[in-house]
């Protein structure tokens, strides 16, 4: 199934919808809403199925109509991917990586599906990275790459919009990845028992303004999803409503020569095969009192 | 004023003190309860300092017969600051940052002042780092140089314990920043107005079984606490409850000859003049199941 979080006349909803079928929900305040997908993904992948079952009796909900906002309202921790394409990681200037580049997102940085990715007052390197995202379902420590699909409940897509010089002021490329508003997440969150086991062997492109600017098959990763989870539980213990970003192929507009920049008015959408078209207008960061003054100067 | 959180027979409670007096506290379970740290700090200065007030007509609470948990269980943004001190920055090999270099711990991670640091399974290069802590109480973005202290609620301390191997296995260093139970935060959180602005001028050492490790003030900061807030939030907002972990200064075991790591027995204390003492014990991390399996193999 799918699942859409969303908001309507300043209250939230959820809606599912079978993969080929519409969307159907209810509000947060309607009788019989099955709590938040924060909630239903922490519940686990048998509670998500009734709750989306539930749902299917509900109302329809065109979700042309409504706000999409980011399948998960809260992820205990965004886990970003670096360098995880071969073809990436050389345009970029690395080796071929023996292990994860792992960076982190604040939540303060998610939009949803349509919402504007914002053009910062202090950069114009806005720069675009499509990717698929896995969802934790079932929390765990040094768990093994054979079992580590179980703990995975659902996929997603994203956008990781990168501000490349401040990304690269320091050796840390967080700054860089967490300005507000350029990490969209969503359409929808599409349960894994729709898709290939850890996602494999889908085309994931990148368009701006409908351009193809980044087009792989998901079984380019260098570290597919059953070693990421694996391998991050080696570290820390990994919880329901975790996200796994999975890391962006070839084609980013740093390496573009001249490089490649998103601007206000362009689009971009990330798309890979079952879970949707992921799409984002460009506009400028509102340049207000201070922003303005310092930009001016 | 100083606020504690503290557990005790299964339920969390919060105390307060002034600054050289002892700790009174409420049960979140009892009636005038005045709301988590995390609650209250979103509520601001003079909410915060109203349930101090409130909290010295309670019971007494001996900080030293009760469990203490980080002083918020829910940062919204763990921000850490690499490379802070200019002899640290050298000893690990960099040049004078120009931008601050920031990494993030995900709550996970976190214990609280007496809980044992871990040492991974799977690594001996547990690391020490000696930190204070700036939480932010009023959020915002592009919030200038000469009002960003009003932004910070208080302050509090951090060892920042680091898993050298794993921070250095790819180029973010996230990984070996985040091994479960290795950033302890702590004891309490210290009201701003009980310190200098921006917590300068005060001594920060970091003692390893007694011994000093670190020693430096924290007028050495490259970055300091204005210039963090101020930077930061250029490029996301800051929230209430977002702490910035300010970096550590020259000392660290991995710069020794041979390294100095942490090991079970060990005792680590970080101490800043008017913060407090934060103390923990060093554990080897339980093996069992597949850990076990992988460190034999």
């Amino acid at each position: 199934m799918r699942f859409a979080t969303f908001r309507k006349g300043g209250t939230n909803g959820l809606a599912a919808a079978n993969l080929d079928g519409g969307f159907h929900g209810l509000m947060a305040d309607a009788p019989g809403f099955p709590g938040t997908l924060d909630a239903l993904v922490a519940a686990g992948p048998k509670a998500l199925a009734a709750a989306g079952q539930a749902l299917l009796s509900a109302p329809a909900v065109d979700l042309a109509a409504v706000e999409l906002l980011p399948p998960l309202a809260q992820p205990g921790k965004i886990i970003c991917v670096g360098l995880n394409y071969a073809d990436h990681s050389a345009e970029s200037g690395f080796a071929v990586p023996t292990y994860p580049t792992i960076f982190a997102r604040f939540t303060s940085s998610l939009i949803g599906h349509g919402a504007p990715i914002l053009r910062p007052v202090l950069s114009d390197q806005l720069d675009f990275e499509g990717e698929f995202v896995a969802v934790i379902g079932l929390g765990g420590r040094h768990i093994a790459k054979d079992a580590a699909l179980d703990h995975v409940i659902g996929y997603s897509l994203f956008n990781d919009g990168s501000v490349r010089d401040f990304q690269m002021k320091a050796p840390q490329w967080t700054v860089g990845k967490n300005f507000d508003s350029t990490g969209a997440f969503g359409p929808t969150l599409v349960t894994a028992d729709e898709l290939p086991p850890g996602c494999r062997g889908l085309r994931i492109n990148t368009r701006l303004n409908g351009q193809v600017v980044q087009s792989a098959s998901t079984d380019d990763l260098i570290f597919d999803v059953a070693t990421l989870v694996s391998t991050l539980s080696e570290a820390f213990t990994l919880s329901p409503g975790d996200i796994i970003v999975t890391g962006t192929p070839a084609g980013v507009g740093l390496a573009r020569k001249p490089p490649l920049w998103m601007k206000p008015g362009d689009v971009c959408e990330v798309e890979v095969e079952r879970l949707g078209v992921l799409s984002n207008p460009v506009e400028d960061e509102p340049a207000t009192g201070t922003a303005r003054q310092r930009a001016a100067a």
